[in-house]
């Protein structure tokens, strides 16, 4: 069974990143993320957004739990999309370590809209009702979408307007950076975000995700916090030397450009097979429609998942490490399947 | 300064694991702990402990939430020592993550004793009271010293009597398996303990950390738990890669031997010198009294606890990496510090 | 302004209940539910509904918290209509309290289908979302409708087969009943209802609500959990002493009725007026249409809720206390002022 | 059995009481202590106080949450006395519902001492360890013992230099007040007390006791706080319309200085008996060593309890319900068993 396009995780790390990982193990170090490691990425991201505070996690539900609990007292709720992946695919840790409800929102294409978001501004009047403190929004979301500078923009000044605070879950934001073509403060910081997961795994680290807080007071507690919320293992250094590595040569940039532009090159040729429908892909995902039959087939080869059951929707992801030659592999399978 | 023996986290990974996380590297594997590694992980615990379930997490205090939550209604507490590591170094993450009330007995050399337990059994007919359902105990305990197989038996015959579970917070098992000289299981599912947090990072692994359950109807739920506790990365292969190795030529048992030995050697070393009381370590700690200027001299230069600020005694740590050299170094200065 | 349509809250106490609290103030008692008062409320719901566990609270919210704790891990959620109490009204504390998460499906006239629930089924077999455990329905629901004994029945047979348990929330348990002209039994135990909410304070209590476990194990640690989630005070005489004159003399099935005939004698009389669209009450809450001009107006006088803004719904509700006199007040006021 | 000793909640409430609550239940309210009662009883507080917020909650336990929630963030804790209420008769609560620990320190005659609570404020500078916020004492305390004025402004003095607050639980504040002879304000508020738990129910109300915010910015969100913790009942008239009368011509201090009144009398009644070793009371509880036999004997007649069973020690509690038979009864029945 071939894995490589169920998801961007199914691949390893960069080999760059385990180099790093082996350099970092010489000699010792001072635990618990106060090492020189941890010291050097934290000016390195502060060179890249500004001021900032960082919190270095382990996994990325981590860090969106670690960035919503700094931001939430547990009567205060979370906007966001009903797809989003705090909403759906963290087995409510976001609740119950944050003690907070989420306030799901019907998305479009992956997004949320001020208009759905408004019906819950009406609740911060309410003591009956979980008071609206954070919208947070994932780019790029979980339908392979992105939102513009422009939407990010209106988003922050609506929260803003209204006295909510802005969380961004970027488990690929890396990927969304490249197909904006932009700098990544400008589509986070600049646009008014106040809180950003930065994601590592899912663009080719081992492990390790970094919350940064544009808003510092936020941040005050992100210590214990992180603690608490069962982010902090002994030897961070070998989370903040992945980190190292990864803004080194922009190698970050390097892996969402490759995975991007796989993407683009599997949309193409999967295109040329009129028997499938090929949505043009943003990032690193690849929507495909195709008939049941074929899923069938296709599905005893590769490891994928349906992401529309009604539509007969797939989804085949690419990652830093895909190679052309697998893509051509499996657009001559599905060519030959759905003969 | 010298951070060599502040604490076994000091170190860096064992070479043997590194390179098991290099070779876990090559191609795609299936995320979340559900890859062939992890696969030959779990039959590597069974063969050790016979049939279990392991659930491999990423850090100690991940570990031992896991694992309570596993053994815990919101409204059952667990009796534990007033200085162990779940009550006092884990930032409050066992309540908060698990609702559950922490009820510490007092220690004797960080051990707990039957008769300081049972006045929490009236508890259990009482519904002001938090209920207690588990004990949870450490081996090697925090303050250095080991429960012997008998203590063990007893603690756990004791509890099953009342209805209670045994934990065991094995951060540092390995280091107690080596000192007692006995099989794992014997002081584990022998003497009748239900739940055993399996330790990895002090003892040289990068990260990573194993919850066995003998018990494995306490078991049932622990993917979501874990995924719900924080502990979950989607590339597990990199996590359960290290403990096929560790478990390989008993890596886990030498790294702890060495540790061991060093700090028996530390201790015979300091000995030699009239002006401090040494004590004799069981395992990897020495725990060493020495006079208030001495400390302060020697702090200019290494990184180490004072564990008892009105005894004056500090703490020194070995580890899988602690080298002859550097122990000779730490006792010269000792020695011309204390003239 | 008047506010007696406002909600069946905006009511005082039956003058039997009170009566029966001066009562109950003679001597002492035994704190803590374990008193005389307490016992003969037990007998009198054995009676009602079989042998049974039931656990006397604070708070119609306090019921449903300590209802579904009883019935959830904190990895497990409920599945409930989008316009649920629990979803809606309660200011997060199901999550909060339980740690459990909301699933809520979309309502129809404010029951749920089982169509909907369904989708959620699947999740059941993974670990990254909530496992779904308790179906939560309102009967009568938050829209003033009501779930026929087929459907209940039909809903936990479906919830039975996919080993869901059932929760009812009956803070209007007796206008249902009450419409529906049948036992309370049949509706509720017998219809395959797990634990039910048993509604006091809607319908003339001071305060004091009751949850009724008819699947017993649940109930086990019912008294802890019921202190720990702030439900019990002292002198619990005093709340069941008002549940034991409720059942006398069906106290509580009179009050019901009361407020439901009042219902209906106000949409009778509101429907003669052709400016208004009137939907017919199933129990004691009437919704009526009407030009926005004309909320206006109203609302400078009488305190109602605008259950629709697009709509222009309006809610008016009667209570046991409601006087044949006030809506025809009521009435009159709106026929001049809809002029 | 005779249950009128046992504690001060086994009485009734007073006659005024459940007359201002019939007298509540007159007309329509709105409710959710939006009602007038509910403003008239705010007048009152700040009369007494100055300017404060109050929230009225159901229960004691439900009032020291509320307070404790809006002083702490999850990764802060609670100083208190290992006897405290807040630690030993609250089932978890406060640890589960604020998400907070609470940390112990020795208690000498139920009070705390400044000495003990310093070991914790080295705390404040690890992120392994909940960070101590709050100090928690109890007037009067559990043991029946009083904090001076004195004692109370060096806690509060202590606390505030060291960026703590300060909590009052006063579930019997009533009694203390009149045992010292001051005014309430002086051992609160003036004192440099942040928050107090004003007590209801144990000096003679039905239920209801009332969390009192000297500072206000710890107030803002209460309202949704108290709905979240479960304290909000609709009918919150019930509860102010209580505390009106309360303060009427001091009712509560007529009540505590009746129970206090026969505390003295009852011990000083029992100290004829050499027997017997008695404690002067301090307020309403009258703590009596006596032989084994005899407390076996006398709980065959009278509910009490053994608050020391290695010290053969009981506890007779007085309420504003006792009256002189019923301890003339009492000390007749001791004399004679004590034969």
């Amino acid at each position: 069974m071939i894995t490589s396009f169920a998801s961007d995780n199914t691949a390893g790390a960069s080999k760059e990143i385990i180099q790093a990982m082996i350099d970092a193990n010489e000699g010792y170090a001072i635990p618990y993320a106060l090492d020189e490691y941890s010291q050097q990425s934290d000016t390195i991201f502060s060179k890249i957004f500004g001021d900032v505070t960082v919190c270095y996690t382990l996994s990325g539900t981590g860090a969106n739990v670690v960035a919503l609990k700094a931001m939430l007292r547990p009567w205060q709720g979370v906007i966001c999309a009903d797809v989003s992946h705090i909403n759906t695919e963290e087995s409510g840790a976001p609740e119950v370590i944050t003690g907070s409800k989420l306030l799901p929102v019907p998305s479009c294409n992956g997004k949320v809209r001020i208009a759905d978001m408004e019906k819950y501004l009406a609740d911060k009047n309410s003591f009956h009702k979980v008071s609206p403190k954070v919208v947070s929004i994932t780019q790029s979301t979980e339908k392979g979408t992105l939102y513009t500078i422009d939407e990010i923009k209106e988003i922050c000044a609506f929260a803003h307007e209204n006295d909510l605070l802005v969380h961004m879950d970027g488990s690929r934001i890396a990927n969304a950076v490249v197909s904006l073509g932009c700098d990544i403060k400008v589509i986070t910081r600049d646009a008014g975000v106040d809180v950003l997961s930065f994601g590592g795994a899912k663009n080719g680290l081992v492990f390790g995700e970094a919350v940064v807080f544009f808003n510092k007071e936020l941040s005050r507690d992100y210590m214990t916090m992180r603690k608490q919320s069962l982010q902090l293992i002994s030897k961070m250094r070998f989370v903040s030397a992945q980190f190292n590595r990864f803004f080194k040569d922009d190698l970050w940039l390097q892996n969402a450009r490759h995975s991007n532009g796989m993407a683009q090159y599997l949309a193409q040729e999967l295109q040329k097979n009129h028997a499938l429908t090929v949505q043009k892909p943003f990032v690193n995902a690849v929507f495909v429609r195709m008939n049941k039959a074929l899923i069938q087939k296709l599905s005893q080869e590769f490891y994928f998942y349906v992401t529309d059951t009604e539509k007969n929707e797939v989804r085949f992801m690419c990652s830093f490490q895909t190679a052309k030659e697998e893509i051509d592999y499996l657009v001559q399978r599905i060519n030959l399947l759905s003969k």
